[in-house]
Parts: structure tokens; sequence; C-alpha cells
């Protein structure tokens, strides 16, 4: 059975490198088109590389001399699927572009996250909302399609939040991250700025953390002949502060939530500790064998000793404990 | 006028090391003793230094060939004012200990903090709360009596919630702490430990946050010759989380607050900014002129730039903004 | 076929730790005694571990309840190796307390390393200096041996110097160290000390990587009957300086080397790429398919990301450039 | 008296900003004008600036308000100095530009100062080199002139190497550099390269290091009629390596240098100390009073901590030894 051929946009950015890396070897996808932006097209892909560190994976040693291809549809032509890390303001126009000319993009940017026909998704939380698809393609006349994830301090945050939402309801949630300067790319901060420091404020990303996990958690309404949209979950509200740490890698959060009911310790870490869901029945090949790992030492998770815990594909928490706010 | 001769007790710690290096000069105070560890004691003092940033100040070179003296009462006869930077541990009896010989310690350790008797101060935020030496004395036949400081990361807390408790009452905070290395002496943390890496868990300091703030915005009831206690601050609760982060300097904390009225922004600031008290008013050698500081840069404070402002001595606020789960 | 009984020495600290979790599910070893201090001897060994980085993989999970017991020579009596990860003061009367007792002790302590008939080895450099155990046990007595490995940084050096030795002959060698904090275990640099920071000073370690190398390097003469001695590499000169600098994991060090005849680029990178040794041509399971990695790009090896390279057991040389102090 | 009106070009940049701070209060200037890219041309000084640490002082608060000039000659009419923080690129043409105009620019920019009538200046060492300013005008026409400073790395060097060179003759160095981040401007070194990690090459670097001292310590030839020139230091040659670390401030140099007679290391100590020049005896308003600074503690001089001395103006040396590899 042959693969399926697939495009990458911003293959030579922070985030289109790694997933490059993970694609290697990969039992579905084979990689056809590799797409730059307008200084690199043309380049040889290897010479594009910025060092990473052993855990992030190899690239695929045929890969390096490939040429990169513009970013525009007719680049990634021979392709099923194209993966977008685009940075925002790039994606704004040329996902839709792509997609208009029947690929099916999916897309780390956040530029079309939020739209009310675009799916958003963290396959173990939410991959029911993929069928949206069909009401964008309607919505928009298109063959081929936008799809997204979140924001990466929200996919961590959601994933620990979804099976308490789901098995307990939930009201408030606080949360204070600290984050790792991987996660602004590889210009993102300069060395200057953040050695011996902390920087309390990313622009932009405390509006993503409060607002991308509702459509997350939300419930897919409507016939699928008729408008299918996302109702946001109801009745919670979340707080973020953002900070940048001096970290390579692995956002750590710090988290008070309100249930929506009375529930033991327990209760919650088997909550954590059961919850499967598709990806992990149709064990998909990158997906974790457990989405949310328990730590129960009292100084763990750590990001430098946590971080590569299933591939990096999980969340793991730890420091459940009672908040003195709350009942 | 001849200076207080004063004694510093762990003056070769981290805490005392800042201690002596901020008297040097002082118009009050003139060190006669400098106490040490059973290891250290009959060293020289400059034989038991460690480096420090210029930001820090330098000893006093008088200082520098003065033998540590063994850690006991009769070692600081002739002092009328001993500091103590001693670990918590060691200052469990060893305090006391002084205390019952007549001399007054000011401690830094948290061994006596929460005891009813013993003040735990920050000039400008509960000066009044010295008076309960006199009750000290009473209870305790001492002469001499403990008075001690709050946790590193309560005094920055406490000090930008006094202002607001004041004017409008406080009933919630919820904070996060971004903890720098030197909180934890010269050996706390290892540099193993903490290099690209965040540790989500510091013994006891939770507990400190959530607790010391009270008994500093509290009430001193009672007459004079009376029982005198303190009523901690009444419909006030906090939760705390506190990390350790790669930073040398400068605890960055994370905090949202529901006050106990509808106040704006401005009421806030102007709050803030007009934090006055008794250090200012008698312009005390080491107060800092303002006690609050206000930035209004998007991304700031941030320890590496903020964290001498005002010699050290303030709390640099900044981002005040409405939080989405509060009216 | 069943495995080598081994005990491990030193079990819970930093290259202890390494050691262990590198013999899971080792081919030839099976961990039969974890030795810990005084102070930690009765403890479970999980009790004791410290998180380590995925890329120094997992403890057997058969191990985390097995007890430490006593650092002496009792404790190992069913081992047929004992693996020594004691600090060096340890180390000095413990080994040859075990030798004595019949044990075969490979140690990375530095005790004993430098004694003439105490073979000091890298496989791929020098393994017939294993041939002085005979001189060793004739000479002391023992049933048992010492064996030992050098200092880290020694290590990396003359790994990269060997083929060159061999090949070329070498005469001096200038070399400066960025050496990491996991060097001095896990409590051996304070992070107060580290951050954003360098110390230029690493007590003891230039004199090793003055000496270390010439035995290294050094000719196995005399006989089998008689008395068998190292002699040292001739006419090579060793200048080291040694720092450390505010990384995890990794030592980079910068060399200016003058060789024993002109030999153009090509054939010090063939030296370096063909270089083979026993434990290639036997394939020993820790040992790297290539002892040294040539890279070409300007800037690299960087620590971060060439310290796994063969599962961190090879040298990566990179920038190879003629010196303008040298012909 | 008045002061005499300066500009600054590039006073945006991490160089440009650390000058302006040092402007402030200067008793003998006053900023006229401050230069910015095309980009910040027209902006509001304070809006351009980036957050720095207490040692760097304040920008005077009356500049904070200044419109940014155009970088070109007629922007800085009023000015009779011209200090130029600019990008070597940019420098190239622009440099020359304001020197055909009249100006007299003092530069930072590496584009013009290897030049044979351009005088590289470090006052404690050469100041007689200013002499070649005459040289300039006569052979370019110029009745304004360009004045360059060395490279940051070759300062400290070459302030420590010149009373060796004067008193001893010397003959060979080596050096290995362990470079802070600040050197390369604020977006120089971005966080995610640097992290736990060091970057072994600064492109341009070691040529500017292998080259720069020699014109430094070179002699002033020719009479002030004819063609003055600059012989370079003769029987000198440097081997530099250059490695970026994870330091915010302050690089550290190992060296290992031959000099040109037998001394002791008192002789040595003694030319550091007794190292005095025409600043010092003018006392020059930024002129450090020791340009070099000699420590004795065996683990010093440590950028941290030692970044500071004398306002960050003098080279602080430590752990004078003997070199194995030298007589």
């Amino acid at each position: 059975m042959s693969k399926t051929k697939v495009g990458v946009l911003g293959a030579s950015g922070a985030v289109g490198q790694r997933l490059v890396r993970m694609m290697r070897n990969h039992p579905w996808f084979d990689i056809e088109a590799l797409g730059g932006s307008e200084r690199n097209a043309g380049k040889r892909y290897g010479d594009t590389l910025r060092p990473a560190p052993a855990s992030a994976g190899e690239v695929d040693p045929g890969l390096l001399d490939m040429r990169l291809v513009p970013s525009r549809a007719e680049s990634f032509t021979g392709c099923r699927l194209v993966f977008s890390a685009l940075p925002s303001e790039a994606a704004l126009d040329l996902e839709p572009e792509l997609a208009r000319a029947g690929l099916t993009v999916v897309s780390n940017a956040s530029a079309h996250r939020m739209a009310p026909d675009v799916p958003l998704l963290i396959p173990e939380v939410n991959h029911e909302h993929a069928a949206l698809i069909e009401q964008q393609r309607r919505n928009r006349g298109w063959s081929g399609a936008i799809v997204t994830n979140p924001n990466c301090s929200t996919i961590s945050l959601t994933l620990a939040l979804a099976p308490l939402y789901r098995a307990f309801g939930l009201e408030q949630v606080f949360v204070t991250t600290l984050q790792a300067v991987s996660g602004s790319g590889f210009n993102g901060v300069s060395a200057l700025d953040i050695v011996d420091n902390v920087i309390p404020y990313i622009g932009g990303e405390e509006e993503k953390m409060e607002t991308e996990p509702l459509k997350l958690l939300g419930t897919l309404s409507g016939g699928q002949d008729s408008t299918q949209q996302i109702v946001p979950a109801q009745g919670l509200s979340i707080s973020a502060q953002c900070t940048r740490v001096p970290t390579t890698d692995g956002h750590l959060e710090m988290a008070s939530i309100k249930l929506g009911q009375a529930v033991t310790q327990e209760d919650i870490i088997a909550a954590w500790e059961n919850w499967k869901s598709l990806p992990q029945e149709l064990e998909l090949p990158s997906a974790p064998r457990r989405p949310v790992v328990v730590l129960s030492e009292p100084n763990r998770p750590q990001p430098r000793f946590d971080r590569d815990t299933e591939h990096g594909m999980a969340t793991v928490v730890g420091r459940l404990r009672p908040c003195p706010l709350r009942d």
C-alpha cells in the first residue's frame, strides 16, 4: 500500500523542522514537497536546517538534498495533505489559497483557528469536530479545507482539562504559564532578553489561552445537511498569565481550577489516567499511549526531565492538591 | 554621636553577606561581631566571603580581617542589636537564647515568625506591630526580644497588597511565584537541577505565603497592660504556587486578586504610588523612597532589569489588568 | 548463558545513576548490588534517584525496590565486577579493600588512576594496558584488581588525540575546556555561582588533563613475568585551562596542537574517521561505532546538540584549521 | 564653559544605548542628536529603548522625548563629535560621508579600523596614534575624520597585553574567548541557540583578535609633515579561538602568552598594577583609575561578579601561573 504524499509549509522554521523530523520513517506519509519563504525557495533543504537536540529525531537523509519550493498552491499539486508551520501573517492568505486549490491544509498557525467553520483539533479531545470540514467546504465552495491545531500552551492545558471537564464539569481556571523559548521559533527571543531573566508577557498568548479551550471543549451541533457549528464550553471561564522563562523546551503551567462538582483527588487522578480517545484506540503512529501522565513526586513535572515523555506528545501533571480558595 | 553596636549571626551565608554589605558606611550601625557556624568560627571573615554582584555593594574593608565568633549569646555581649541570618533550624534555639541574655534579635529566619508574641514586620506595612515586643518580654520574662521579617516572596507580595487592602479591602489572592536561586542561599539549588529547567516546588514556601501576609496585614489589639495580640486580616484568603526558575536574583510573582469593592485601574495605581509609611516619613537610611513602583510598559517588571530598583527595597508592579474571572 | 553479576558503588551519585541507566537490558551484566553512602545504606534505591534527561535512559524498574547496601567488600560478595562511581576520597581506601577481597573494581574515581600498576583505560585508546592487572596482582598480592577510567574532560580530549598521536606524532597541546555542570555531580556547582557566569577554575582538573593523557598514550613495556609498566608518551606536553560554564551536559574543548610532522587537513580527518579499535571490532555493547565523529559545519560541535552523538560515547570534533602560531 | 555638542549614530542599538547611558551628566558632552535607522528615524527615542541592567545607568530623562534623526551628515550639523554605534555594513559608507562633511566620527564599528590612516585606539594603550588623524585628513582631503576603537574582545585582551609588551616584549599569544551575548547586540544571538549551550564560532571575530592588537601595539612612524603610519608590533603572533557562552555581559578570555624575556610573576603583576597612561594622568571622566585590575583569588575573574569593575572600563586578570609549554 503506498503512502500518502504530503507537503510541509514553513519547513525551515522551528515547528516545520520538528514536523519533518517526526515524519522520518512515518508509516503513512511521504514528504513530497517542502515549502520555503521567498528568501529560501530554491535552496537545498539541508542548508536551511538548524541543529536540534537528539530527542527531536533526525531528518530523513533523502530530504536533505530536496530543493525548497515556493509557498504557493502550485508547488503542492502532487500532495494530498499539506502541513502548515507558517507564521500567522503568512498563513492568513496562503492557507485559504491552498484550500481553494483543493488541498487539505493541517495548520499550526493561529490565523484561522477561531473561524466558526474551521476545526480546531486536539485529536484526544475533540476529534469529532473534524466534521466541520464539510460545513467549511459548503460555506466556502472549496474542495480542499483548513484544519488547525491550538496554540502550544493551550494544547497541554486543554489535554489536562478535558478529562475533568467531561467527568466533573469545569467552572474556572486560573493558569500561569512558564513557557520555553522554543515556542517562539528560532529567532523569537533574544538571548540578551532572557538569560537570567523572565519576560512576563507574550503578545496575544493570553487571549489564545482564554478562548481556544472553550472551542476545543465545545459541542458540535447541527445536522449534517444544515449549518453545523461549535457551541463553546458553557459555564467555563479562564484567566491566563503567560511568561517566558530561560528554558529551551517544555512549557510548565500552574493552574487552580474549580470543578463542577465535589470530587476526591483519586477521582481526578483516575480521570486523567483513564483518559483514552480515538487516537489511542486506533493506535495512531504519533499518538501518545497515555495522553495525560500523572507524576506523584512532589517536585515534578520539570521541563528538562519530563518534556520528552511519550515523545513529547503527552501532558504531564503533578502536585495535585486542594486550593485554599476553593471548597 | 556614636553609632549603635550590632552583631550579625550567620554572617557568611547569602543573606548574612548581603546584610553586611548593606551596612557599609551605615549612618547608625557599627558591626561589632560577626557570627559563624561551628565550622567557620575563628576564621577570618574575608576568607568566608563569596563573590557578589556589584549591586550588592562592598564589604567594609575593616571587617575582612575580623574573626568570626561562635554563634552563642556571649559572643555578642557588646551589641545592642543582633541581626540574624541563620538557617531556620539553627535559629530555633539560638535566637531565644540571645533574647534571654538581653539581646534584641532582628531575624530573617522563619523559626519564630508566626509565634503570637513575635512581631513579623515589614516597616512600610505594619511598623505598629513592633509594640508586641513588650508583650513578648512580659510573656517570656526576657530583657531582650525577637523581631522577625517575612519570607522573601511574602515581602514583595505583601508590599503590593497592603495599599490595596487598606484602601479597598481584599478578599482573594491567587499567586504564582517564579523565584530566583538567591532565595535559597549559596548552596540551596544545584546548577544541575535548574539550568534549562524549572522546579515547581519549594518546600514550605507556599504555606508561608498563604499565612504570613495575614499576620502582616492584621491588627494589633489589646491595651498596653493587658494581652496584646495580632488579629489576622479578616476575609482574606491566599492560594500560592511557588516555583524556582534559573534566575540569579529577583522574584517575579503573578497574581490575580479580588478586592473588597469595585475600583478603577487609576484608583489602584494611585494607591500604590501614594503609599508611604513611617520609614519614608523618617527617611530611614535603607528605606526606599517609593516602596511600590508601578511600570507602564507591557512587558515589565523583569527580574534582571528591575531587581535593583530602589536598591532592591521596592516591589515593582506592572501589567495591571482586569481578570476574566473577577467582576 | 547467564549474565555476569555486577555491583555499583556510589549508585546514587550522578555518575552512578548514569551507569545504572546504561546497564538496563545490558546483554552481559546483571546488577546484583547497589552500594550507598553511610547515609543512604538501607534505603530503597528508587528513593535516592534524581530525575534525568530522557537521553540518559530509564532505570531498570526491577532495581527501584532494591535496598542500597553498605559500601564495603562484604556487600559485593556475589559480584564478579564492581563498578565504582565513588567520590575520590571514599575510593582511596575502599577500592583497595574490595580488590584485596577478590573483587575486580572498575572505577571512575581519580584516587588510583596514576598508580604505576593500575591500568588507566580508554578502550579505544589503550586496551592493551589492561595487562597491567597481572602486574598489580603480583605487586599487591591481590586476587581482585583496580582498573580505572580517566577524568571526563581527559577522555574526550584523548580520544581525539590518540589517532593523531599514532599516525603523526604529537608534541604540544594547548587546551581550554568549557565544562558542563554534570561533571561535578548533583551538588557540585551551586546555581547561584554559575547562572549568567563562568568559573575559570576547577580544582585539580588541569593537573589531570596535563598528566592522564601521557599515561593513556604511553607504551606498555616489560615481559609478562617481570615488571610491566607504562612508559608515558614521550615528547608530548599539555597545557590545560579548565572552566565551568552554565551548560548541563557535554564538555566543549578548544585545542591548538602541534603534530610531529607536516600533514594535510585531509590526513587529519582521515585519521579521525578511520579510527577503530578493539571495542569496535568486537562490537562491544556500549562502544560507539564511530569513536571520533567529525563535523564540517563551521559552528559545530555544540554541547546541546552534539552531546548525545553515539549515545554520548564519541568525541565530536570540528572547526579544524591551521593555527597561526604553528607551521 | 559650555559643553561640546555630540551626536550618536545607532543610538537605539545595544552599544548606542550604552553610550547614551554613559553620557548622562557627562561633564564635557551634551547630546544634540540621536541617529536612528531608516525604520526608527522620527520616532521618540524613549520608544526605541530596551531595558538595561542597573549597572548600565539611566538615560538622561531629557533625551527620552528627543526624536531620532535620519542617519546622514545633515542630521549632525550642529555636532562637533559623532559617536558611531552603527553596524559595520552601515558604517562603511556613512562614516566617510560624515567625515567628508567635516564631522569627527568616533566609531565602534569595524568597517574602517584597519585602514592605514585611521587611528584604532585604546587610550590607555596607544593614545599617540591619534596623530594619524592629520595624515588621514591630508590623504582624503577631509576636514572631519574617523577614529575607531577595537572589537570588544580585543580591547580587554590588549589592555592586559600592553603592559607586558612594553615591559618585557611579547612573542606569542594563544587565546580562547568565552564571550557574552551582549557583544552581538540586542538580537544577535537567539535564546534557542544558546541556553544550555556554547557556540564555538563567532564570524570574523578570530581574525579581528589576531590582527587588531598588532596595530594597537604598533609604533607611529614618520614625521608630522610626511607620511605617518603605524608599524605593527613586530615578532608577535596571536592565535584566537572565539566562543559564545550563555552569559549576558562580560567576556572571559583564557590566554597562554610567551614573553620576550624571563620574568617573575611579581614582575608581571607589578607591570599590570602600575600601568597608567594619559587618561589616568588627565583623570578623564570615563577612564578607569586602574586600567588593569589583578585578583588573587584562585577562581576569579568571573563575568557576573567582575564585569562592573571600574564601571566596566578595566580588564580584570587572575590565575597567573606558568604554562607547562613555555620556559
